[in-house]
């Protein structure tokens, strides 16, 4: 059992927050985690489907997320390439079921459209610096007009605009006139560029897989700091002197430590209550940052029929309840594995039906691109984020008009012994796994630095 | 000292969780109300400044302010009239400063547009139904642009959108361009029409003020419920079954009841933990319900000597740290009071400085609009909304693009045995003192409803 005395509290045991507790560990101070829930990982979930690892979360990482790349390899998880060969089907502006050579060939102008506006995103994102994106030459302007807004202002045919925002929910997990356009700038900064953010898969975010599931990365980092962990401990109340803090859990259990980590979401970090209370501003940044809604169903089959069609498994779709899908065998199974995205305006609708409802209505949408056999899955299961209590929301957190030329500032920088991580707060890869490294040893070396 | 059982707990002891108290009370049921604060009144703050009181908080009540007169007569608060005498002050678009009648002249042409423009809201805003905003024939296309892109697709000149702008952050408190424009045009129709809503004074929602105090409604309502109050309770956990609840706060105390009504803005809502946890639909509302921005500063002098040069003590300006000002004299008093607003990104900006800068800053302001004797008040008080830990923000709740459209419903829906109210749930005069008591009034007949 853990000691309620630690130098540095953690609270929350996502990737963050384990990466914190390891980093914090190894140079010399002890660290004590705090989790809320009975599991580690926050926002990566690997569920068994009958003997599968299904990821319920966080899945992927691409070429760039060398922090993750070297993690797994420390962690000795190995990786596999995902899945990319064969074509998407596409389904767009009411023009029926296309394969992707055709949709290629008929919508070649809109295509061209949509790859110019990527472009200029491009451009612009360059004069954004992802550490502080408030001091954008243009960041006033940005901030005040969505980034649903200045696409409407493209000029764009229906396809290439539907193309553009289906893309552009695939990473925000909202509709884009839900954020400000200095955000979607921000978020493509962080990445790099639009063609590493959006690319389904190769070059892009989505690249490479986790033998054994991605859970396996906090699941060995935990086992690095177990000592140093308890579960089913939310944390309801922050006291904080200049160089000492104590916890409060839900239940009445207390730690101390001299320094605290927390490892949530900006909107979880708000509902703590704090002693001295923050300041308005650093508050009010915690109230603009909800977290956003996606939902990831998996249908499993005997074996990856659509492969033999020449089908990648991918659909791109403005009807029905899933704008895309994926093939997410796992290698070295011989199962065929269609996960399903619903982001967004989806997922929000869809969060209200039953299981059964939804399986039904993905079904149908998975017939219509892959064929009767679609109908026969063996297994099917499903995770939505904003009903988990500890999570509130996935993939991330997003800001409308005006927060981050408002409040920016106010979400990294620590107040006094508190210090603030979770992949949200990062400048590369925010929001992904990648980035919650980065956050985790970054918060980790602040306090390092604080407590030599 | 209160009995820690009760039919109904009420969490919060501003105006709609006294009222709520005070009905269930005579309905023949015990409430408890559990208040975080040492006072009573929520965002109804009145500080004593050498003998005067002042108010920090809300202040006026409006001609079709019913509930409010009835209750002020009820309770014995004798009311009196807004000071409107006399031409306001006007600094707009680099036109240095001119007074009323010149600026009417000079501008003629440009209040014909703003005009125009109040009188769309008008039309438009008859078209949403205040307790169903979502269900309005365009919600979906008003929903998805904020009331700032709307404001600007109209070819105002420079100074009619500085105009609309000004009165708009007015009731908002936030730059127009961070809510949505259905949540404009529900906050209009809440409230009437727009000339109900920014008018200044005659006929708008700030006629009529409180001898004493506004804090005297909230004060005479609490001494009847006085036994069933109790302070220094900040609830954390809210434990709820079919029909039982159980509160806790923060130091161990704990409340149990039947229901329970939570009396606080949707934000601070959403900060308390439920047990059984809440569906993601409400929850995701309360992410998306930010308080706004808010100050008020007051300077006291020997006299209202601005009365005697034929102004009205109101300021218009879009420049310095506040955008406008009133003549807030006490009645029955001779020392002249003129009350500055800062909203909005003024009063972001403005919380960050010393009271002493800020002081100074506005002193300038009032000298640049009223002469030298403005530069020697008496006595000076500010107060700020977002540092204080209970409320974090004023006015009011404000909604981005999509919320209405997509959790609207959540918004006052009771869940099980919990109950919503707080002003930013009410259909008439939301965000007003008005607001709060149909609030208070509605969330308590539901319970009575429910336990009789």
């Amino acid at each position: 059992m853990a000691s309620d005395e630690a130098d540095v509290l953690i609270i929350g045991a996502g990737l963050s927050g384990l990466i914190a507790a390891r980093t914090v560990l190894a140079a010399g101070f002890t660290p004590l985690i705090l989790e809320a829930d009975t599991r580690v990982g926050g926002r990566i979930l690997t569920e068994d489907l009958a003997g599968l690892p299904m990821e319920l979360g966080a899945q992927w990482i691409g070429d760039t997320h060398h922090r993750m790349f070297a993690l797994a390899a420390e962690l000795g998880v190995e990786t596999y390439q995902q899945y990319d060969e064969g074509e998407t089907s596409y389904e767009l502006a009411g023009t029926g079921i296309l394969r992707g050579n055709e949709f290629h060939d008929r919508f070649d102008d809109e295509l061209a459209e949509l790859e110019t506006v990527l472009r200029r995103l491009d451009e612009l994102s360059a004069e954004v610096s992802p550490a502080t994106p408030w001091t954008a030459p243009h960041a006033a302007e940005w901030d005040a007009i969505t980034a649903g807004a200045w696409y409407d202002t493209q000029g764009l045919s229906p396809v290439a605009r539907t193309l553009l925002e289906i893309c552009t929910v695939g990473i925000l997990a909202v509709p884009t006139v839900e954020v400000s356009f200095l955000h979607l700038l921000f978020t493509i900064q962080t990445c790099g560029v639009t063609a590493e953010l959006f690319a389904e898969s190769e070059g892009g975010a989505q690249t490479t897989r986790f033998v054994g599931g991605t859970a396996e990365i906090p699941q060995r980092l935990a086992a690095l700091v177990t000592d140093h962990l308890v579960f089913d401990a939310p944390v309801q109340l922050i006291e904080h002197g200049t160089d000492s803090v104590t916890a409060h859990c839900r239940g009445g259990r207390t730690a101390r430590g001299r320094r605290v980590i927390v490892a949530l979401s900006p909107m979880l970090a708000g509902r703590i209550m704090y002693d001295p209370p923050l300041s308005g501003y650093r508050d009010q940044l915690t109230q603009r940052m909800p977290n956003s809604a996606a939902m990831k169903a998996f249908f499993v089959y005997d074996e990856p029929f659509w492969r033999a069609e020449g089908l990648n498994g991918q659909l791109i779709s403005d009807i029905g309840p899933a704008r895309m899908s994926n093939d997410t065998c796992i290698e070295g199974d011989g199962h065929g594995v269609i996960l399903l995205f619903l982001e967004g305006e989806q997922a929000r609708t869809h969060a209200h039906w039953s299981e059964a409802d939804r399986r039904e209505a993905l079904t149908t949408e998975l017939v219509r691109h892959f064929g009767d056999r679609a109908a026969r899955p063996l297994h099917y299961i499903d995770g939505e984020w904003g009903n988990r209590q500890w999570t509130r929301g996935c993939y991330n957190a997003n800001c409308g008009p005006l927060v981050w030329t408002t409040y920016g500032p106010a979400l990294a920088e620590p107040i006094g012994p508190i210090h603030w991580a979770s992949t949200d707060t990062a400048t590369q890869w925010s929001a992904y796994m990648e980035g919650a490294v980065e956050a985790g040893e970054r918060a980790a070396g602040e306090v390092i630095a604080a407590l030599t």
